[in-house]
């Protein structure tokens, strides 16, 4: 990599940091030049306006969530299993690390509501793929007979996107203890309230779950899968 | 009233028109100023601080939505028509009107769950105040037994506020069209999950709700009930 390259990238990962503590808005060349001990023409030099870094940081983060939430969960078999991965590494996400203490996307949500441009239209491609996802993998799971035929899968993802913003909610702003586990259990009424009337009847016990064990691990990926970048640090509702 | 004190109120209303849009990072005393045709010193006559300013600001929209959510659907008998009740008036909270075209404590809760401080202690205080409101309806619903014995009320006041999370986002950052439906649907399925064992096999169809048909619009109060200062813009998801 090129040494502009690696300034790029360096400013993008700060930058990164700056918008998941203070959002994309809060972002400001000055204090991205100071941390990174650039000079402000030094900046310009890679992004010729504030919004072209916006759009590039948001571009980083697209990639990461696709790396560490979308492409793991699809590398396993489709079906329920599948549905509950991408569950598990959005909270994980949700959580985010050291290095993101929080969710971009979440925190650009409230900043582009009121904010037409080409910053909140790229957010809500973002969205829009996103949510496709969950609708492909909940509609695979219908057709493998994991959820009932008569399911709405875009009530479903509507769902699923509900308990996940009540997560980040009740964990970030709340700091209540409690949100995680009430995250698993709508989210283990939610696969209930999916499942075929025989499989429903039977109860939606951890034991009853028709995952199989090696599965119920998003973090641990099997052979010849690629690994998320980071595990998720919960386990699954259904281990 | 002085004209001191309709001075301060006319800054509040512009600053929560100004927080909503922008956040409440957002407002800035400049523009403030200028809208209002106010010198900065006047404005700084009112509030010693921007963050005494912020403060006010939330106070003005904790009251507004105690008076447009919280008391009128207190007003209605307690039971599942009350619980009913809060959520559509919150969804018509979330929709905003002219005047407010959002709703500031969700965009708050973004802003400051990175920013310790006095504004974020009172945005938490005001949340804590309102889930416990939540919570209160849903225990009385138990109680009447319009609720099963077993709800847990800690879990579907979550449920309850990821429904009401989801369809903001879907809503006002999606702008999608079925947002309204989903969020009608997924608190039905909510209720019926919430019924007791025998309403439950009974069906959750709209004609079988317990609810007196007067109960079904939160706008139209009762005789001797307060009015909500603004009519919800939607039919509730029992009428």
């Amino acid at each position: 990599m090129s040494k502009g390259a690696n300034t790029r990238e360096t400013i993008i990962g700060e930058a990164l940091s700056q918008a998941v503590e203070l959002g994309l808005e809060g972002v400001t060349l000055g204090v991205l030049a100071s941390r990174l001990n650039l000079s402000k023409s030094g900046l310009f030099a890679h992004f010729k306006s504030k919004e072209a870094l916006q759009i590039a940081v948001l571009e980083a983060a697209v990639d990461r969530f696709r790396a560490q939430v979308a492409t793991p969960a699809f590398a396993k078999p489709k079906g329920r299993g599948r549905v509950a991965a991408l569950f598990e590494h959005w909270l994980a996400w949700l959580d985010g690390g050291e290095a993101a203490p929080g969710c971009l996307f979440v925190t650009a949500a409230q900043e582009y509501v009121q904010r037409p441009g080409p910053v909140r239209d790229l957010l809500v491609r973002s969205q829009v793929e996103w949510h496709g996802a969950l609708r492909w993998a909940t509609a695979q799971a219908m057709t493998q007979g994991d959820f009932r035929k008569d399911l709405d899968p875009d009530l479903f993802v509507f769902q699923m996107i509900g308990i996940a913003l009540g997560y980040q909610h009740m964990q970030k702003l709340m700091n209540d203890p409690e949100a995680l586990g009430r995250a698993h259990a709508a989210f283990d009424r939610l696969l209930a309230d999916a499942a075929p009337a025989a499989a429903a009847s039977a109860g939606s016990a951890p034991d009853s779950s028709p995952i199989p064990p090696n599965q119920a691990v998003p973090g641990q990926a099997a052979p010849g899968q690629a690994a998320p970048a980071r595990a998720p640090q919960h386990e699954t509702s259904d281990s």
